[in-house]
């Protein structure tokens, strides 16, 4: 393989739903003006580096695909091969999905709110079949086995999204490709802590900020040389991780 | 196969070049404001319509990527697949790529200019490699054997795209599946030349409009049902068509 790899991971700018503050998970929303200036920034940042993206993978939700095409425009990669698999999607949210996270923390109290929010695997109740905002009969989701989820603890988004990465993304970065992820907070949660070696209890505290691109140099065994990974406007990055970790506070 | 395959062809919206009267070629302009609402509009048409694009065909080129990813996310498709390949290019239109075409026209004659513009085997002259509005250095085409084409005819257009066709994208159809294309006037012309069976001397009346989506329906041996297919707005076709051709006329 190439002396070193890099994967670029960036969290899609505001959505409609983060400025709501209401549970997303796989309910396909829109980028806010705001997410779409992030995303040109991200581009901005991506594009004054010395590592530019030669294929990009998203999920299929469109606030990172949106997220993806802005910044890949401004960055001058627009052109680069795309991928696109449901793995990379953010974690079903279950029943939680269209629910104010303010309320959801009055209504069932701190305890219940954060371990939904943040537990390594304890889901939260399965969303119904037919409702509102279930995917089950999104054409989108048709290839899944037996269906889209119904709920996601962050453990099932582990164990969807790592496999997907090693079949599928590793092979671009042992070809020496850079790789750029387009995805989710919960989704790169899952890829950080398999990169990094985190322990199920220490992603717990785990907050990635949206529109900031994390780059890993990854070393002949693809492990990163810089535990973390670098953010490419870290100033930016610690401020977006705090605004994240607040979330439910308001 | 499936009972019928249809094939979906989308010339870009008005780019900034369009809007000058320059050649464009492989030049990689942007889209204007009102290119990018024929792309919304495109959206609109083939959201109402009974045969949702499946997978997407692009150029390596902004304006015909753009155009899509801004359809697709109006028609709620932007999670599909994508495959992007220069034999989708614009025709490259040599030394003349970055001339405005009414100087142009008046410099050489109608006779040449319409020449260079409409006949089907005569390439303006080549453009001089490490020139200003050359490819020879862009990433996006190191993998061209021999390098990106200093010049191309419209012959040269069907040589490199109608292969692409039959061996890329055909096999999608015979899947059954709904394919979107979006290219540029003379990737199109060339494609559609080959799937109506055109003469050399007919393409040359040729006009395909910008941001209208053209819908062809295709039999067991994949053959237009509609020779010339359909497009999704026809009176708006008419239209652009016709300031297709009265091009370099101001």
């Amino acid at each position: 393989m190439a002396d070193t790899a890099t994967l670029i991971l960036l969290r899609h700018g505001e959505s409609e739903w983060n400025a709501l503050n209401l549970f997303t998970g796989w309910v396909d929303v829109d980028l806010t003006d705001k997410g779409r200036a992030e995303a040109a920034r991200a581009g901005e940042l991506l594009k004054d580096q010395d590592r530019l993206p030669d294929v990009l993978y998203t999920s299929l939700l469109r606030r990172a695909i949106t997220t993806a095409n802005v910044a890949l425009d401004k960055a001058d990669r627009h052109w680069i091969p795309v991928h696109r698999d449901w793995r990379l999607n953010e974690r079903h949210y279950g029943a939680l999905q269209g629910l104010d996270k303010a309320e959801t923390k009055a209504k069932y109290g701190d305890e219940q709110f954060m371990a939904w929010r943040r537990s390594y695997d304890t889901p939260p109740p399965p969303i119904e079949v037919g409702s509102r905002y279930s995917q089950d009969a999104d054409p989108r989701y048709a290839d899944i086995p037996g269906g889209p989820p119904l709920t996601e603890c962050l453990k099932d988004v582990v164990e969807r999204f790592v496999p997907y990465y090693t079949e599928a993304i590793v092979p671009d970065l042992v070809a020496g490709k850079t790789v750029l992820i387009a995805a989710h907070g919960n989704s790169l949660r899952a890829l950080v802590k398999y990169l990094d070696g985190m322990s199920d209890d220490d992603v717990v505290g785990l907050n990635i900020p949206t529109g900031i691109p994390l780059r890993y140099d990854l070393d002949a065994e693809l492990k990163p040389t810089v535990p973390g990974g670098t953010y490419l406007d870290p100033e930016a990055a610690a401020a977006g991780a705090a605004a994240v970790a607040a979330q439910g506070a308001k």
